[in-house]
């Protein structure tokens, strides 16, 4: 026995719940009795299985899934090589990609993994059978997986934890077996569901029957390829349908932009929303799950929230969940402030007027004998380096040395841009004592100091 | 005489300063006496000619001007119907509207009327040859405008206030006679140069062999073309040269963004700078209008750049300003935190600290008996219209009312994500009496709430 099991055991919310019979049990929340203290406790004292090495390889692979993941493929490209692809028997692969696809984004995914929205008895027997051809587990097995994923994202506790690195999330963790047990996730709601029961308990003869028999058996039947539509319809297709949901748990968490949160790895990207029937838009997802959006834009790619949109329209799904726009545009808001804080914090900005001795208009006289200062909305400027650049002629700075330019600046003989005005700020060197006038104290800060984003 | 003189008889930049000698006054300043409120001054005492009318129309046009803006298109027009368009013509046409307009562009703007580079010699010959052959009036006369426009855009000192119109600021000022008299713009330095003097000296017979003569000739003696030549690469092109610079006045103070600054009217964009040799970025030329560039982005079209880029690699430009990108991106931040500030004041944040009761523990369990309230980091959540809605389900919920939910909350059974505490911030009815934990102070403002754009 692991180590792994061994540790659970021992595990406090184990410990404080007393054992429910079988049958009631799957009824109860898993996590009813979590303690307060769950993630942090677990990630500290669950012991790992001892690390994978070229001795252990074999007795680390979970055969089932390394038969299937590698049988499909080699059958696929076995027929490629031995049997032309018909044209009908190409658009159906494709068409049954986009069935099974959406049996697991639209089924799986969407409605029973994160509720997002209600679907009717039909529909849900149509997700679930379709959801079957992808042959990717059972609803119940697969959402309790992919509800870990979400508690206890980029933890040992997730399931397809991105940090493992790309192909570990992609395909790793279904073929060795895992260092860590996946965190509590309840799905004591997918246990009361009888269409979910149903297909647990027929779940063998379905995948033989959805994933194989019935691709052949459309081509075969309708226009005579049935060797094609084993080899592409079945097997390629499969293959294709596999390495689209294998990318929801790697591209999505390494490809693209984060706009609504970065504390964790997923992202945004297009090229991901293509290969997997819309759940690309992925950053968006893991911070509003129960969303039955992935993409929140109309051009964006997400065909399985339009399918869901057209089942609604036609009554066969219902309660389609949003987060509302306004919580989703504060993420949006947050991550834009944070890129603007960066450039701010990479600008060199006027210096602090704390620091900035204040001198006697006697002291400013003098010192404009010597080098060229002038007053400005109280502050004493040095344009040494700017007397021949001035776009307005060194004339003009000129006759201000030693004096107030106030009015002049700002507007009297030329309304300056609030470039030039951030400029002027830049050259300040002192503040001249009792120099600052009444209703000139916005002038005091230059624009580009108006708005600043302050931390808090 | 128009009461425009008149009043400039009476203001006081007039007064203060002793009058010059005709060649002495050249060397001078024009505003070297400037007045510190000489703008407002001007702008509330000068009176303006009166309204145009339709019975005084005609004494209000500007003949010669009109005549040009007439003429030449008549002449282009005509050409188009009575004679065939060849393609060597065309081509040369294309050829020599560019080299015209960067006359203008890299010449007359940029180099004279901003000074924004050196230019050799020779290349200010060239320049000056091929802005003649644009016939926009000589370079000190429309420097004069030029200066005036940047020095009171979008004032009745503008003589071509983008206020008026885009039909005025595109043409009707060259048309009608101005109802106000431009402000002072300063063009000394222009006085003193040489090439600038031998324009204006020779500008008509200039404007005849290089507008017309020149490009007739090159047609004709090319390819035989005489006619041809008159008509497309003298007129039509003539025609294009003028309503691509009419352009920068008109268009490019309306149509597109405002990324640097959006106190005055210019604006950005691509297609103003299609249409004007690279002029339309213009917003960013108002602000940095000493910059050689007006793109800064590579991709951006900006020819004119090019153009004097090339030059000074060639040895034949030198000194090409640039503005302090430091201060460039300081406008761009300004002008996104501005539209962030927008979004941030249109979206409803947490109630306020400062307006939430403080309420005793004792007399938070009693309510709690009455309604689901939850405490978390302090601060007391009701959380009755989330029940059914929160994704780890009602009974984690419940099981927390009337209790501190914070370790829970914050990772000890969900990590949850920013949105979610975003939003548990929406739903704080009061503060817990003594209920803000050591080390939790940062926990107590919602992730949106942290970063904000503020206001000095
Ligand atoms: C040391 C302080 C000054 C700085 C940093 C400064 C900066 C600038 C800048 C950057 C421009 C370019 C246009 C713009 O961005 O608005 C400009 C133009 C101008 N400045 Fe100043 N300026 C200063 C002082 C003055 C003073 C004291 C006067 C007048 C007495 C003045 C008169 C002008 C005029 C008339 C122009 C317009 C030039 C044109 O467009 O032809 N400046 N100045
Ligand atoms: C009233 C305060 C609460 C609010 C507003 C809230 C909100 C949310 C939200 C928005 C999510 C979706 C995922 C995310 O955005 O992170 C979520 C998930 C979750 N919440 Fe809460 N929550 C609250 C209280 C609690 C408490 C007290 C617990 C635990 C004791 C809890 C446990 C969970 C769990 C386990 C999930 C994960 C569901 C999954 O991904 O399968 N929540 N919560
Ligand atoms: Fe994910
Ligand atoms: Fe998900
Ligand atoms: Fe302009
Ligand atoms: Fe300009």
């Amino acid at each position: 026995m692991s180590s792994v099991v061994e540790t659970r055991k021992t595990s406090p919310s184990q410990n404080a719940a007393p054992k429910p019979k079988k049958a009631e049990k799957e009824e109860v929340p898993a996590d009813i009795n979590i303690p307060d203290n769950y993630v942090a406790w677990t990630l500290k004292s669950q012991k790992p299985r001892p690390p994978i090495t070229w001795d252990n390889l074999l007795q680390n692979l979970q055969w089932v899934s390394l038969a299937v993941l590698t049988i499909t493929p080699s059958i696929a490209i076995y027929g490629f090589f031995t049997h032309k692809l018909r044209w009908e028997t190409f658009l159906w692969s494709v068409i049954y990609y986009f069935i099974t696809g959406l049996g697991i984004t639209a089924g799986y995914h969407r409605l029973w993994a994160h509720r997002s929205y209600n679907a009717s008895k039909p529909l849900q027997y149509f997700l679930a059978i379709a959801g079957t051809g992808a042959v990717e587990g059972s609803i119940k097995w697969w959402c309790r997986g992919h509800r870990a994923h979400h508690r206890y994202t980029d933890t040992d506790l997730d399931p397809y934890n991105a940090h493992m690195g790309f192909w570990y999330s992609h395909i790793g963790w279904m073929i060795l077996k895992p260092r860590y047990k996946p965190g509590v996730a309840d799905v004591s709601d997918l246990s009361k569901n009888s269409v979910i029961r149903w297909q647990h308990r027929c779940y063998i003869w379905l995948i033989i029957g959805i994933g194989f028999l019935l691709p052949t058996a459309v081509a075969g039947l309708g226009w005579g390829d049935w060797k094609g539509g084993f080899f592409f319809a079945g097997a390629a297709r499969l293959c294709f349908v596999h390495h689209s949901t294998f990318c929801v748990n790697s591209l999505a968490h390494w490809l693209g932009e984060a706009p609504f949160d970065d504390k964790h790895t997923p992202r945004d990207h297009f090229v991901t929303a293509l290969v997997t029937v819309g759940e690309g838009y992925h950053n968006f997802h893991h911070q509003f799950p129960m969303d039955y959006r992935n993409a929140i834009r109309w051009y964006q790619y997400d065909p399985t929230k339009w399918f869901i949109w057209v089942c609604s329209s036609l009554g066969l799904a219902s309660h389609l969940k949003i987060f509302p726009d306004n919580e989703v545009k504060k993420g949006q808001l947050t991550m834009q402030l944070k890129k603007l804080r960066e450039t701010q914090e990479g600008l060199v900005w006027a210096p602090p007027v704390e620091d900035m001795p204040v001198i006697s208009w006697e002291s400013f006289q003098e010192q404009a004998s010597k080098r060229p200062l002038i007053v400005v909305a109280g502050f004493i400027h040095d344009v040494s380096d700017f007397l021949d650049e001035h776009p307005g002629g060194r004339h003009l700075l000129v006759k201000y040395i030693g004096r107030d330019a106030t009015t002049a600046f700002f507007g009297g003989v030329y309304d300056h841009s609030n470039a030039a005005h951030n400029l002027l700020s830049m050259k300040r060197v002192g503040i001249l004592h009792g120099g600052t006038q009444h209703g000139l104290q916005d002038k005091s800060i230059p624009p580009a100091q108006r708005l600043r984003i302050a931390r808090y």
